[in-house]
Order: structure tokens, then C-alpha cells, then sequence
């Protein structure tokens, strides 16, 4: 069942669907409006339908599917939830999509080991829900409900980074189906180990261009004994970013650390309907033991006064911070009703802590110069920030400049020593910044692409040129 | 300056040897001495010398040592501090041995950053020597004064990693140098990237089989406001690893929790006249402020009481600690000296934290049942531990005896979900476990070993295969 025992190439994909259409029967679509939907992301990305859509239920439908497509030299494009940023999922190059959402069974929760796994269709939300009696929580949060496989995919992060890590620090192991259907198990359960190379990490981030994951082994942790939550607006955007950096270096161990400037602030008051000032506003939440929660909030209100930010309002219970967030989680979509019809231009550079200031202020400087309406938000205990360039996508114009604002800021996060995409990933919308990001090491992610899909039909047109 | 430019082959290695010599003068040896040395590791493995050893001062050097050595298809081995466990510096098909512990300058630390980039020489003690005026420091520990290129290239952990993480957590970017002599920079200075595939934890643990860590890009932490120390007698073995277990699934952040056994302890008494009971013992170190580090000794001294560990000895005061870790810190050489003349032979599994007292009282049992010595200790907060077996190289029987014990311990481990190597790595010692532990993953590896070395001149016959 793999592309080496079998040579012959058709040339069309009839013969291909027919065949996919005996595996999977009526879980092989290729209607419009299936295909529509599988070929879009929530980005500025246009709609690029792929030839079929697979909705498939194992990791041995998959390697089937993905053997077919090997013979008959066909893109494989995998969909979790088509929350991407970057056109992920768009089918440059036409092919099979992959819909990995049918795979949603938790495999196994071992709480006395702090590890879950699950199929790659399992959304984040779906796997807290199920661990609610556990005790126990996956904490990385991406702001979508998107799917773990797709998470690890795109090495996603979001706002719990800055105390648990990224998909990087969090998947242990990985089911992986490759570019010719075999099957292969990377990592394990072990915390660590020193065994062989790290496929693990190769495979999270790679965005489905070395193969399709299908399955995710993850840490997990135990729900804080207590939570706090707080949000303090600032004098100035500087002010804010400063009282980040020093509870960064500081070592506080804070679980988020939330900036949205006043463009975002004013989005989430109408939208949202809240009774916060319209200004830079840092959100806070500590995880911990009372005693250290309650440590921990002491040490950054006596920053963030240094830095003018005086007026802090604390939520402590569940209710209360779920309140306090939902500005946060909002803002994305607050951010497009501040132009209604518009579609979102996500930036998200990561730069190290010492600039992080330096960056947002000069970024801010370019928008303000230009035509462009583009709230920010940011994960900035890591460095990262996002604006959001508001844009009709039937302008050209308007993309044009998005496009240069955008590659001012890229240019500007790497001379900083940062990184053109913090937590977005590549797609194709970043692809022309890798080589100024990574330079040779460019060539040497070319030879692992070649070397483990050599026909180019994982994902291809996505994060590496061949 | 690259294999590809230049196709001629030489059969002999006078050749290299000559033009190795016209770039590196003097600093190319091949005394029978200086090869004997590096061809020499600290464990059992025999001595395996290489035919020369060039010590370099750049990563312009390593690359043309690498583009010689490439041109006449002569094997690389590099070399930091000659501390590998799994034969890792033997020259097992010859070549050239490339000795880094030149390249030993700091070359950037960022306090506000809270990281640093070495050249791959430098060893961990020298850079926390150097960091001692900033308040930060590097905590992974294996043990050894290793080099941090070595660390990263073995992906060493050791007594902090439960806290802190691995050499995988803690490498933010590397300089490598390919087989074919070309130099890549991977990673960065930001905190988190979704900007392409994750090099920098493929080369981690690589073992410079993939390439020549020349430059290492580090994290780095504030030294905590309070430490506090203890050690603590258990009954039994089990009472000690199910304190360990409750610690962990409790998610108290001890900075580190070691397990030696009565075997280890009873050597380390004799070997560093320390008063200690003769007992399965725990050692615990607590990291954070004041307070917090007063509520996690008292959190974990009640589990500890749970199980019989009810005598703990503390220290605060920094020379009171380093006095306690003595014990633990010489524990390899205490065991050497239980058996004057032997040589150890490290064992390493890891295993998920709930089969951990299951793993070890088995595996104790099967020694009590041979006719070797091996006592015990642990970073048991990972599940890993380690047996040194006291062998007599010379002795046929005994290193049979003991491969097969290893054995056994590792194919428990593998069925417990566990990994053979925690932390030493695979060198050629553990290679056999690989397929056992990885299957069809390890084909894999394989193909990503031959994408980027295709002559097989990077430390050949290690790790992989081919």
C-alpha cells in the first residue's frame, strides 16, 4: 500500500476519486460548497477550493487516501477546522483535501501522568471539556477552538504561552501518516529522552508538509488551586509594554500577559458592550497557590505602578474572569466590526522582550502614517504582537499597502533578532520571508521537504519552495 | 569551498592529513596520545582512536575541516569534553576527530533577554562562571562539566530538568556546519516561531550525526530569591519513588527531586565520609521566593510523611547545599569506588512518572538476582533513572551479564511506554534498541540522516543505521 510498490501515474484525477469514492464512499464530496468551504481559511487568503474533500474516520483511511493520492502524484491537503491565518488549507495546486474532523475520539486521558491522547480532530475546547472532571486542563490557547492536529501543525501557542509553553513544549508524540501512506509513531510518553532524532518537532510546525498527523500524545496540567485575573490600562503604550518587560525579566511566573492597544480597546468597548477605559490595557491572569497567586499579583501591581498603571481590576472568580477575558477572546472580531465587510490581515511578529517596546512603537508609528485602520493585540510576556490591517480584500490597493506595512514590520522584527510569524505559521502568505528570516538554513529545511515527500504532494506550495 | 564543487576522491587519507595540517599548523595532530585521548569517552566502551584530531577556532574552520574531510569521504567526529556514555567520540571508521574546546568564548549574553549565544566548547561551569555578576544562570546540570555543544548535540538533561527542562527546552538557535561544510544558522532569539521547520531540535540530539554544532543559543534564568534544600531517608525504595510520584502529580515545582538507592547511598557515605543514613534517599532542592519555597517544602514533607520520610534534613545557606549535593554531584565516582578498577557501565531509561516504582523494583529485583554490583540513582521527577553496572571491561561474562540485564530494563521500559535513553543518547551503545523503541520512525530518520549527510561522513555509525 505504498507509492514505492506501485510506479503507474494517471494522469487525471477521475480515476483517483473513483478510486477515494470505493474507499471512503459517500464521505468522498466533491461538491461546491464542500469544497469551497475546505478551500478557506479566516484570513485575506482567497478561496481555493481543492478537487475532493475525504472526510475521514482512522489513521489507516488516511494512509489509504494519502497512498492513492501518492500514485496518481496528487496534492494531499489536511483540514482540521480551517482556522489558519496563512491559507493553510488553500489547495494551490488542487488536490485531495484530507478533513481530519471526523477523528475526534480522546484515546486515552492518564491523569496520574499528566499525558492525554487524541485524534487529530479533537478541538481544544472538546478535550477541556472532556478532562473537566479530571482535574486537569490542556492550556494552550490559540483564541479559535481549533483542532489539536492542526494546533501541533502550525505550532501554535496563543495566550497561556508565556507560563506553559508552545505545541512545541506540549506534544510528546505524534501518529504521523508520510507523503507514500506508511504509518509512523514518533516521541512517546516518556518526559524525555535522547533517543534518536527529535521527529517529533519536525513534524509540529511543518504544517502538513511532511506528512499528515493523526494523532497527538499532549501534557496536560493541573488546574490551578487559584486563579486571579486582572486588567490595568496605562498612560501610554510604552508604559504598558515596559511593565511586560520588566515582570518578564523579573521571573514572575505569570500564566498571561495580555497587551491591546487603544485602537483594539475601543473595539472591544462597542463591541462587546464593557465598561473599560479606551486606553493601552495590559490583562493579567496568575495561576498558582493562593499564597503564590496572591505573591505574584503583589509583585506586578508595584511594576505596573512604576509605569502609571494604577487603576487595576481584579476578578477572581470563574465568572468574573470569564467576563474580564471576553474582551480578549472577542478581539478579533471585535477588530473586523470596527469596519464592517472587511477582512482581517493578521500580522504576528515575536521579537526578543528588550526590543518589544522599540518594535510596537515604531510599528505603530507606520500605521498611523498610512491609510490603514489595524488594532493590535498581543501575547507580549513572549514578544509577540498582532495587528490586524483591516482590508477590503477587492482592493488592490489597500492589499498593496497592507503587504508593505506588513514587510516593513517583518524586516524590522528580524533586525531585532525576532521571527516573521511567532504563532500564525508560514502557508504561503509568509513564505517570501523565510529566506531573510533563516538564510541558508532554508536549503536544509528544502532537503528534509525533498528527502520525505520527494513528489511534492504534501501540502505543497505551503511553507517550503521546491 | 562545498563537496559539491569538488567530485575527486582520495583514497588515502595522507592527502587530508596534509591539508588539514597547511590550514591548522600545529593545532592538527596525530600523536598516538592526543588520538588515544579523544577517541575516549567515561564509559565502558573501548577506546576507539581517530587518525587525526584538528583543533578548531571558528565555525570558518570546522567548515573547512568539514569540506576537506567531505572531499576525500573521511569521517568527522566532533568532540567537546570526551563525557559521552554511549561511545559517542569512538572513531569506529576512522577519520577526523574535530576538538571544539577551543572554541570556548562567550561571545553575546542578553540579561535583558534572559539568553546567550557560546561558542560549542564552552563548558556549563565556565558559563555560569561567567554569568555570576548578572544574577542569571544556565540550569541544566548533567553531572559532568560538559560542553554545551556536546550537551545540545546529546540533548543532556539531569538533576534540574524536571523544573527547567532539557537541552530541547532550553536551545533557542544554533551554527552548524553540514557535511558538505556549508554553515547554517536555525532558530533565533525569540521566544517562540511558527516560521518553518524546527532545525534546532533536529540537530539537538542529532549527536553530530547531521552536523557540526559550532555556536549554541541558550535561555537563560534568573538565580531564584530563595533556594532551600533537604535530604530524606525513605523505608523503602517504593516509598521514596511514590513521594516522587504524589510531588509530581501534585505539580509542585521542585527544581529538582533525585533518588539514590541504599547501594548508592552506602558508597556515597564510604567514598565522601558523609553521614547520611544507608537508606533509598531523597534529595529535593525548592527554587522561588521566600515564601514559595517555604510552601513547597512544607507541601512535599507531608507527602514525604505519607510515606515513611520523616527525618529531613535542610539547608538554605548556599554552602550548607552545596555540602548536601556532594553526595549526589560524586555519586558516579562513589560507585566506581565501590569496585576499585571497574568501570561503569550507565544504564538510562525513562519511563511515564506512574510506572516508575513498578519499573524500579522490578529492575532492582532482576540485580538482586545476577552476580553484578549496580546501585541507583535518579532524576526520578522525569521517570528517569540509572543503574551503574560495575564491569570489568576485560571480562566477557560480566559485560554479557550485564548487556543482558540492560536489556531487560529497557524492553520493560519500552512496554511501560518508556524510552531507552532519558538523557546519555544513543551513540552506538543503544543504537539495537532503537527499532524497538521507534519502529517504522526509525526509517525516518534514516531517510532524513541520508538527505543530509549522503556520504555517511558525519560521526558514521552512530545513532542511525545506514
Amino acid at each position: 500500500m505504498t507509492a514505492h510498490a506501485v510506479q503507474a501515474r494517471a494522469p487525471a484525477a477521475e480515476a483517483l476519486i473513483e478510486e477515494l469514492r470505493g474507499l471512503l464512499g459517500d464521505r468522498l464530496s466533491t461538491s461546491a460548497a464542500v469544497r469551497e468551504h475546505h478551500g478557506k481559511d479566516e484570513s485575506y487568503h482567497p478561496v481555493v477550493p481543492p478537487d475532493a474533500v475525504a472526510f475521514v474516520q482512522s489513521t489507516e483511511e488516511v494512509a489509504a487516501v494519502v497512498a492513492a493520492c501518492a500514485r496518481h502524484d496528487t496534492p494531499v491537503i489536511p483540514f482540521g477546522t480551517g482556522t489558519s491565518l496563512e491559507g493553510g488549507v488553500a489547495a494551490l495546486h488542487g488536490g485531495v483535501c484530507i478533513d481530519l474532523s471526523g477523528m475526534n475520539a480522546v484515546l486515552r486521558v492518564s491523569p496520574e501522568d499528566l499525558d492525554v491522547t487524541v485524534q487529530a480532530g479533537v478541538t481544544r475546547k472538546q478535550l477541556n471539556e472532556h478532562l473537566r472532571d479530571t482535574g486537569l486542563f490542556f492550556p494552550i490557547d490559540p483564541g479559535a477552538d481549533a483542532s489539536l492536529g492542526g494546533m501541533a501543525s502550525t505550532r501554535a501557542s496563543g495566550t497561556n504561552a508565556v507560563r506553559y509553553g508552545t505545541m512545541r513544549e506540549n506534544v510528546l508524540g505524534l501518529t504521523v501518516v508520510m507523503a507514500d501512506g506508511r504509518i509512523v509513531k514518533t516521541g512517546g510518553r516518556a518526559r524525555k529522552s535522547a533517543a534518536g532524532y527529535d521527529l517529533t518537532r519536525l513534524f509540529v510546525g511543518a504544517e502538513g508538509t511532511l506528512g499528515v498527523i493523526t494523532e497527538v500524545t499532549l501534557r496536560l496540567y493541573g488546574i490551578p488551586e487559584a486563579i486571579s485575573a486582572a486588567v490595568c490600562p496605562f498612560p501610554t503604550i510604552k508604559d504598558a509594554v515596559d511593565t511586560v518587560i520588566t515582570t518578564i525579566q523579573s521571573g514572575i511566573p505569570v500564566a498571561r500577559i495580555e497587551l491591546l492597544d487603544e485602537v483594539q480597546m475601543r473595539a472591544v468597548v462597542a463591541h462587546s458592550k464593557l465598561d473599560y477605559a479606551v486606553a493601552p490595557t495590559l490583562f493579567f491572569e496568575f495561576h498558582g497557590t493562593e499564597a503564590g497567586v496572591t505573591e505574584q499579583a503583589e509583585m506586578v501591581s508595584a511594576i505596573a505602578a512604576e509605569f502609571g498603571g494604577t487603576d487595576f481590576q481584579w476578578a477572581a472568580k470563574a465568572e468574573d474572569r470569564s467576563r474580564l477575558w471576553q474582551a480578549r477572546h472577542e478581539a478579533y472580531y471585535a477588530a473586523l466590526a470596527l469596519r464592517p465587510g472587511s477582512k482581517g490581515w493578521a500580522t504576528d511578529v515575536c521579537v526578543p522582550i528588550s526590543r518589544l517596546a522599540e518594535c510596537i512603537v515604531e510599528t505603530k508609528a507606520d500605521i498611523a502614517a498610512s491609510s490603514l485602520t489595524a488594532p493590535l493585540v498581543g501575547h507580549v510576556g513572549d514578544g509577540n504582537f498582532h495587528l490586524v490591517y483591516l482590508v477590503d480584500p477587492a482592493n488592490p490597493a489597500e492589499l498593496e499597502e497592507a503587504a508593505e506595512l506588513n514587510e516593513r514590520m517583518v524586516m524590522r522584527a528580524l533586525a531585532m533578532g525576532g521571527t516573521c510569524t511567532g504563532e500564525h505559521g508560514v502557508g504561503y502568505g509568509k513564505m517570501h520571508f523565510l529566506p531573510a528570516e533563516h538564510g541558508e538554513a532554508v536549503s536544509v529545511m528544502r532537503m528534509v521537504k525533498q528527502a520525505l515527500d520527494p513528489k511534492n504532494i504534501m501540502n505543497p506550495g505551503k511553507v517550503i519552495r521546491v
